[in-house]
């Protein structure tokens, strides 16, 4: 699976949370591109990497309750309609469109009765509606509140979070997860020096024996559950 | 009252929207602005214009369910957080924020089981949040859906409802139209050759005289009303 990551910031070297991001990302499978940093847009190269990713994610602050200026002048010279749905193709029909968005208000601020009075997922409506015209199938998107207030546990919790968010098989069920982690270790595993490699094992050993007590716990639970309708 | 309008179109010129719009405005009291006319944004002028302004009216067509990438700029730039909320003043305060949207599609397609899927007041969210933000009113959208296929009536009517959305006491309440619109014709009797002055003033008193009658027949339903609660 390739993963097209569109970070907009006015100022990128300037925000702590993008740089962090940008250092949290997955080493592989995963196209990066910060769009104003670009003096102009190639509409070519941008159609073009949109149709080769398989996930795309709009990565930004929230500016006055959406994206910045640059991701809007982004979709506004991209995404022509003809690319989008005319002659009634649809390239971008089946990929997923998420949302990283930061934000400086707590995630309770976005709520009815909250300082901000409207929830993020009405404020990104723009973002949903896009995706259903384009046929893509819409991510729940990670918000990424007050990010200066992190403490170092949440910052490590938020690289794993945000790593799945790019990559993780949809949706972000049990055994995806399962699936996912099982991958990560994997790969460090091999990357382990050779006298370190046992220990990596006997690692993914337990995690593998824990998925299927977990399994078995299911279906013992399923067959509790028939025995009730019974 | 001082109304301003901040009209946000890449392509000012080819709108036939944009330009009926303009031709249709009201000749005193409002102060006309497009956005991407302009080569740089002044901040400080512009900030000047809100300030000096009783109701601020965005208008723009609808581009990937928001407002164009040059009106977020403007907004990017503008609205400065020390401007709209900072130390706890709030220039903005009491002042009324309306929307202009024009809409390639029709009305109904703006709604649950729609072509579009979502309501333009979800769409508008985050208009709605910044008003909030900077404690205005909000005025109801006055949305244009697929001008292009007005006929002329449609179009005259479209002329008054802007105008009224421009200078209108709110709320758009039965008193509040019949004052608007007896302000109109004592300004059009005001401008007619002497001659014709007369049967200016004969209708103005036919107005005046239903206004009259309408305002009998609401005392009547009241009492009529009262009775029933006995």
């Amino acid at each position: 699976m390739t993963t097209l990551v569109l970070v907009s910031h006015p100022e990128l070297a300037d925000s702590s949370t993008q740089q962090f991001l940008k250092a949290s990302l997955p080493k592989t499978d995963v196209v990066w591109e910060h769009i104003e940093s670009q003096s102009t847009i190639d509409i070519e190269k941008e159609q073009h990497q949109l149709r080769a990713a398989d996930r795309i994610i709009l990565q930004f602050p929230l500016y006055w309750y959406t994206a910045p200026a640059g991701l809007k002048q982004w979709e506004d010279t991209v995404l022509t309609r003809n690319f989008v749905y005319g002659d009634r193709r649809y390239p971008l029909a089946g990929k997923e469109l998420g949302l990283v968005v930061s934000t400086g208000m707590p995630a309770t601020a976005f709520q009815r009765g909250g300082t901000e009075g409207f929830s993020l997922d009405a404020l990104l409506t723009p973002f949903a509606a896009l995706a259903q015209r384009a046929r893509m199938v819409w991510l729940p998107t990670l918000a990424i509140p007050q990010f200066g207030y992190l403490e170092e546990p949440e910052k490590l919790r938020l690289v794993t979070d945000y790593q799945r968010y790019l990559t993780q098989t949809y949706p972000d069920s049990l055994a995806n997860r399962q699936v996912w982690f099982a991958e990560q270790l994997a790969k460090q595993i091999a990357q382990l020096p050779a006298d370190q490699r046992v220990t990596g094992r006997m690692l993914a050993d337990q995690f593998d024996q824990r998925r299927t007590a977990i399994s078995d716990l299911q279906g013992t639970l399923a067959m509790i559950k028939e025995q009730e309708d019974d």
